[in-house]
């Protein structure tokens, strides 16, 4: 450790009791963004990490993000924006996260008041939103706190951009990132994000990776209106029959994506990337913990976190204008759509994934000889990301990470990214 | 016309003021047997029938069928029983009906108000329940009225069974038929239902037959709860990405059903009954009419009628648990519950479907080498029917359409039971 970080390290435990205050008044606050009655709590929990980084110092913005889409009679909550120092010989580093939560309600189980954070006797602390993500946002605060106590100067130039719709799909934030990437986000030289999971509870982790997503439509419609299965069962083609023989064709049951050319697009795994999986603290008893079954494709942890991480995955998610509730009912239903998904990673291109997709469905459903109508369409889709986890801003995050919990981090990858 | 029927005919003529006052009175009884609101208006009307009947000399009863399931706040509504003679020389036929209706508003698109009948200039009656089927069941009422004004005997003992939950399922029915089988029905030497549809809109018809149905569920589970695609994609089997497998190979485009053995319970066609579908009036413009398109698998009527009649067919309706609402959403289902029906017909008998069924959904399961767990099992099946369209029941009902509408009818038979 550096010499001058020891009075650092020495406020941060004297103010552990303020730290851990300061997360209880978060906590407090039900700032649960997906829930109409709450948004005054949401704005309320803006309010007080404003007030809180104004008392340390930084400069501070609530900006405005409009009325929701789709429910006009809400304002979405602020981003706020803070600045602290300026000085043009230090890194500019901006720190994300979110403050606001997901419901809770002691009644779905929680053993504790879900809004009232509670230390059990081994100092774990419990309350909604303790770790994601106003734990991990008020930790900014208590540092530039901690520095300012210690009188040691801070090492970079900070940038805060904490939002308050995450769990409601990040509404209005793409946009704002987008005007600000050259405005106010201009001077970052990286950026930090403190909301993801280690892989089991021992060992934290740096991720450097995430898979994308395009996600698919496929509909096939005939008849004009549903039709009951006794009148005209075997007279008409089904679209139901066509969508699941096409549906059929798009990944095997081991998994292996069935489209010609998509594997042909993954960028090929050098001996250096391989390298880096034995080390990984994982599994395969911590897969089958997180699947709650032993119902694995791969036998060793290395080709299952690659098969996460680095291979691209298609998945079946459902029919919509089919039947679906429990019970039966004999309908053949006159439109359905299938939705599926491939998760996407380096060098693999939106649009030319897109026409790979496009042109063996449409070829596929034309073997079937239907008379009945598809259409294939993108729905969405998002872009993959890896960094090198050699740049200087994950060489920094893992000393730091070996002097505050004595390992190294793993170095990971995300399979997809949670809004989607 | 035997001579004796002139005075009967002439009392039907100047009676059809009182015959078509009778049927507005009915359809003035918002008897909806699917809104709790209208449960009184189902037991007026069975009332209004039980009067009717019993001023016109039936022996009349109103049998209770105890409280609806799962909605115990609510009374059944009463079958309507009525014995209209008992002289052994006589034959004795029972006549079931409906007094019960769906649910119908003006803003569903009605020219007029459902539940006021409305006469037009061509005579055409509407309104709620005036075809289905109180105007059927009124039509009994009729034909005694008539009987008893002209003096003349009535051919037959007439049993009426009118129920009122037959738009709900026909809560309560069958068990109450299995009983009186031996009780109240015992007598009965024929029976015969006012409440199904002609082939076009010209000509009568008289069913003879109708295909059963047996409705499976296939369940295949893997992990313990819902997963993210994005974190499980390509790491586990996907009960979905099974499901889909094992739903297409039981059916294919052109309807032909793919499981081993079923064809061959199927009746063979015989000369005889070959014969009788040239003369049917029923074209493919009919078909693709009441399809709302021309997604028709065969190009001739004779076949579709048949595909339609007496020759089963597989239908697949759909898939529990899987994600069916509109937008996108990228879960791993846990598990899932694909649906489907196999109308049966002559010789297919339930247990012998069943055991070709399961054998094989299971061998097509295990063909995928998948770590996941399948299930199939029959939710439920009902007998198909054919009887002999020479019976003396069609003969005299042959007879009488002849009579009244100037041509024979079409011998139809059905492609299966409304309530399923």
């Amino acid at each position: 450790m550096a010499p001058q970080l020891e009075p650092f390290f020495k406020q941060v435990d004297d103010l552990s009791g303020s730290f851990i205050d300061r997360l209880r008044k978060a906590v407090a606050i039900p700032s649960i963004s997906a829930q109409d009655e709450n948004r005054k709590d949401v704005f309320k929990m803006a309010q007080f990490l404003a007030s809180e980084l104004e008392n340390l110092g930084a400069e501070v913005e609530q900006r405005p993000l409009g009325k929701q889409p789709g429910k006009e009679h809400l304002d979405l909550p602020p981003v706020v924006l803070a600045r602290y120092g300026n000085d043009k010989s230090k890194r500019t580093i901006l720190v994300y996260g979110h403050y606001d939560v997901q419901p809770a309600l002691k009644e779905d189980g929680w053993a504790t008041e879900p809004f009232e954070l509670t230390v059990d006797d081994q100092g774990r602390m419990y309350g909604r939103g303790s770790t994601d993500d106003k734990g991990p946002v008020l930790g900014w605060l208590n540092v530039i706190e901690a520095h300012k106590r210690a009188g040691v100067d801070f090492p970079v130039n900070l940038l805060c951009c904490f939002e308050g719709m995450e769990e409601y799909g990040s509404e209005g934030l793409e946009e704002f990132i987008q005007t600000e990437g050259k405005e106010f986000f201009k001077d970052a030289d990286a950026v930090c994000i403190s909301d993801n999971y280690w892989l089991g509870t021992e060992k934290p982790c740096l991720t450097y990776g995430l898979r994308g997503c395009n996600y698919y439509s496929v509909s096939i419609s005939g008849p004009g209106q549903d039709l009951h299965s006794g009148v005209f069962g075997g007279t008409a083609h089904e679209p139901m029959t066509d969508l699941v023989h096409v549906l059929s064709k798009l990944v095997d049951s081991q998994g292996n994506i069935l489209i010609p050319g998509i594997m042909d697009l993954v960028e090929p795994l050098t001996e250096e990337e391989k390298s880096l999986y034995p080390g990984i603290n994982y599994t395969m008893d911590n897969l089958h913990e997180s699947l709650g079954s032993e119902t694995s494709i791969h036998s060793t942890k290395e080709r299952t976190l690659m098969a996460r991480w680095r291979y691209p995955s298609l998945s079946l998610h459902g029919i919509e204008g089919a039947y679906s509730a429990p019970g039966a009912k004999t309908v053949i239903p006159a439109k359905v759509i299938g939705k599926f998904s491939i998760r996407t990673v380096p060098n693999m291109e939106s649009e030319d994934v897109n026409k790979l997709v496009f042109d063996y469905v449409k070829a596929e459903f034309a073997k079937l000889n239907s008379k009945n109508t598809l259409n294939v369409w993108l729905q969405h889709d998002g872009k993959w990301w890896v960094a090198s986890p050699k740049h200087w801003n994950f060489s920094a995050a893992s000393k730091a990470v070996k002097q505050v919990f004595g390992v190294e981090p793993d170095m990971t990858r995300e399979g997809g990214r949670y809004v989607f």
